[in-house]
């Protein structure tokens, strides 16, 4: 299996729900560096996974949607914590969408899997993976 | 499949037994750069995979207790190579019974896995992956 | 010159006014990873620079109270922009208080010099130097 | 599961062919940070993974073969594009074969799988996972 | 003092002249990754040390300049090794042209020294440090 | 000034003495990874600081004096303790030795400054800077 990774960042204000946060219960931030990891068994005709430039764009377009916001007023996150973890879904999500709707184009259908790693700190990050 | 990954560190002394070692069979030390990563197929009613503070919590309370030691003192390695590969084992299984006696709460209850990373330097590392 | 230094990190939230700085006029959020150096010209009679557990302890102190808040809402910071390289004096600063206060003890008033850095992300973070 | 890594680093100057590439279809050139997995289910009577010693002169002696080289230039590379995901094939193969050859003594035959990541930027890296 | 750094990479190609460059004599290439800092005593108007972002475009337009390229094809390094030291003092001196040309405004005028870091490797990197 | 840094590690055990220690008054050991930085006012006729292949070796040989030994048991280090800090001047005014001894030929007269790091994890590090 071959995969390639491209990393990029988002800054974002949030606050969580519940006792579990403790002081992230207030509303602070984070610094994300983003990995967004894509997958196939084979490379294709130009020997590649994927346009690793054209999959850094893509990746920079989802991180582009949320970087510079709180959280906490975007209409899609109500009622949820957006937590590292939670926030590396939405990201892979977002990916798939746009793999799928052909933005990393024949090489994007050949992908089998996905994985994003969001880095919160030097001290905690968090993975979400998925099929494509 | 989503996980978290928590940091720690812990500077221990040992020698190992065995002509493979070559001069590692004098007594010496390392820094283990220690990372734990927890599995769980879904998010839990708090949008997160395992408070992120117990896990950080935990996993200091484990190299607590073998950080700043002689592990060739320790009566629990006689007889054995404390090799990172090794270590990293031993670390995962003190977590993973923590783990089951509750110390992660309802969340670490519906963990799937475990892996634990020990880097000795800049340029080599060993992991240990296991089920929970 | 010998010199030691610590991390520890911040997470926060806040706004900029003025033009340059784009979207991140809007109210956002960063994790600062934040290195404190201690610089004295000749180790003392323990053959240290500075307790580095204090050391460690006193920037994990100022960095304290500073995590987990948005900082638009403290007043210390009411007209002025919380950028990486303001807040990196804030943290000297105070932790140069800290030390002229004895928090480092005997070590401490031997200091010549404190950098911090706080890094906002893989491909920024800024510096202030000061004398002690 | 364990596993055991080592990184090591190679310099080389190569192009690409195909319009996907842009300007990487001229001569330029690229570190690669090398890391390379042994993984095996069980330790073995050193309690290790493999002689780390021998794994990191195997690595040495592959990344060897190309460092410092026009990629252009070798037979072997002639009608391919030696992309960052393929030279991670081309490693973790020779590797392959190192170890099928006996380089790594009997902890090598007991091994089960190999993965090469090459990393040729702060944002962008690529990994070949294959059984042994 | 005050300083903020930005990073960039480059990949480029290229072959030393003089026995002491041993292999490196064969053409060859790196990735660079490269860190721009830029000094001054005290923060503008808008508590920074520069605009971020337009101190990142200019180090992107500097990089921009070199990468992809055999720079043994280049006609302004005609009989020089392009050393990593040597680069960085390229990419310093080209930042300060831009400074002095205005590139950063108001701010770029207040600077008083910038240094340049080309990280060759995990393990190599050199920096040219000037005024301004 | 230009300046040249090369990495390398070394792996050892020691304990401290004296209250301020803590817990690392008993046996244990750590990672160094070691960081050495060349600097010159002026490149040489080759167009670099120091021929970074013999300052690599150098520094290998250094710390290949120190690797895998408990430095409790080292003679000439009887009476101190061997800090962070402490061992960063005994690697620096080694190589200074060598410098000045030849090792690394004209460049190495050429020399003013050394200045070397020695981390001991993800979070402390200490730097002893001289002349030469």
């Amino acid at each position: 299996m071959f995969s390639v990774t491209v990393r990029d960042h988002m800054m974002i204000a949030h606050s969580f729900r519940g006792e579990v946060f403790g002081p992230a219960q207030r509303l602070h931030g984070a610094t994300y560096v983003v990995d967004a990891t894509f997958r196939r068994p084979a490379l294709d005709e130009n020997d590649i996974v994927v346009d690793i430039g054209r999959a850094a764009e893509e990746l920079h377009a989802v991180v582009g949607e949320l970087t510079y916001r709180n959280l906490d007023d975007e209409a899609e996150f109500a009622g949820t914590n957006t937590s590292t973890e939670a926030l590396a879904k939405v990201v892979a999500d977002r990916l798939a969408d746009r793999v799928h709707a052909g933005a990393l184009g024949d090489d994007g259908r050949a992908l089998v899997g996905l994985a994003v790693t969001l880095h919160e700190s030097h001290v905690a990050w968090a993975t979400y993976e998925r099929a494509l």
